[in-house]
């Protein structure tokens, strides 16, 4: 691979920049302290997790209009409590709960991994969440992320093509002046064959202990690596 | 005004943040140096400007399809370089010239300034400028954005207020959890009607010494300030 013509590394972020399951969890044990409720926070959290993939599907399909990942995830949330029996909660503490995707914690390489990478790349993100999402968690997760691109630009869904295109397109790039960056095989599975970079980051605790999917690379990916140090040293920064 | 629900601040860029016409007399003497040519810079910088508001006009009216900026600076540019006699360029040449736009400084307070706001608020451009120019520009000067917005994700140009609404709508906000900051009274005078909170920050010599507009408030502005310390002198920041 020539990697001397890569300008930019686009970022999956759920999974590949934050540990979105373990926030998670965090946030749910103190949504149940606060509410006094009992609550199986790993269970929710998955089970939140679960539903986010079939609420795309009719959008990526075109027989549901665009809608942002905020409001999907407010939408699933709701039916989400009565499935766990908790109900009398405030509209306010719903949508408390609701924006805990926007405080998720980085993985601990993620911060000083991305300042190393910003030195000599621009960084952006091509994430299906939205961008008030993504700005809020990189205030608080201290994430330096110099563009916010991804499904909300293209008004489409990952793995949708115009995700990956739009998001080089809107940074005056091409495909190929374009690293994908994702712990998932599927993410660079839909980028690879458009021209893009891609890199494999391993994420091997993204869904706990048990975790069988995307535990290594499905195919012989550009880059390889364990963290996003090791992506900094691939990248020679 | 009350302040208090003020989460986000909306910047106009060109003029407010950065100095276009000094940074691009710079590039521009650089650029006559290099190809050995006898040139105006600041009639050629002034120019170069004058040409843009009416070539957005169309798009404003919807008889053109939206088209970046970066575009509408080359297609200006071309012509322009012939009326200043300026011919057998290389293609290559003219693109340099032309990204002279992602390469502007800011105005000396800018930068201290926006590390003082960013503490408090989120800090998003609200330009005609597109986002690779904004990204470009920013890594140039080191501008903290947070987000980049304005023209390109509402594909409208100011002063059309999608522009302005658009920005405020991605970060999920409404508009009076906004503050618009310009140097320009037209911009807030298209921002205040739709519920934005208003900072004039005088740039007297935006267009030069002789500069006859936007030297002064054309209404009473929630915020009137001289740069970027005052303005987050004037947020408590």
């Amino acid at each position: 691979m020539d990697r001397s013509n890569i300008k930019a590394l686009l970022f999956d972020v759920f999974g590949t920049v934050v540990d979105w399951r373990g926030s998670l969890v965090r946030e749910l044990r103190q949504f149940a302290k606060r509410n006094a409720i009992a609550l199986d926070p790993e269970r929710f959290a998955d089970d939140w997790r679960a539903l986010y993939d079939p609420q795309m599907a009719p959008i990526r399909a075109g027989t549901r209009a665009w809608t942002r990942l905020d409001a999907l995830h407010r939408e699933s949330l709701v039916p989400l409590l009565a499935r766990h029996a908790i109900s009398g909660l405030a509209e306010a503490e719903i949508d408390r709960l609701n924006t805990a995707w926007h405080r998720l914690d980085p993985w601990p390489d993620a911060v000083p991994g991305l300042w190393r990478l910003k030195r000599r790349f621009v960084l952006a993100t091509c994430s299906n969440a939205n961008t008030a999402l993504i700005v809020n968690m990189a205030r608080n997760a201290g994430l330096p992320w110099d563009a916010v691109l991804g499904a909300e630009p293209a008004r489409a869904y990952k793995p949708q093509p115009e995700a990956y295109l739009g998001s080089a397109d809107w940074l005056g790039l091409k495909p190929e002046q374009c690293l994908m960056v994702a712990a998932h095989n599927g993410d660079l599975e839909a980028a690879g064959p458009l021209g893009f970079h891609t890199a494999f980051v391993a994420r091997p605790t993204e869904h706990g202990a048990g975790q069988e999917r995307n535990l290594a690379p499905s195919r012989a990916w550009d880059i390889v690596v364990e963290d996003f140090h090791a992506l900094a040293a691939a990248l020679d920064c």
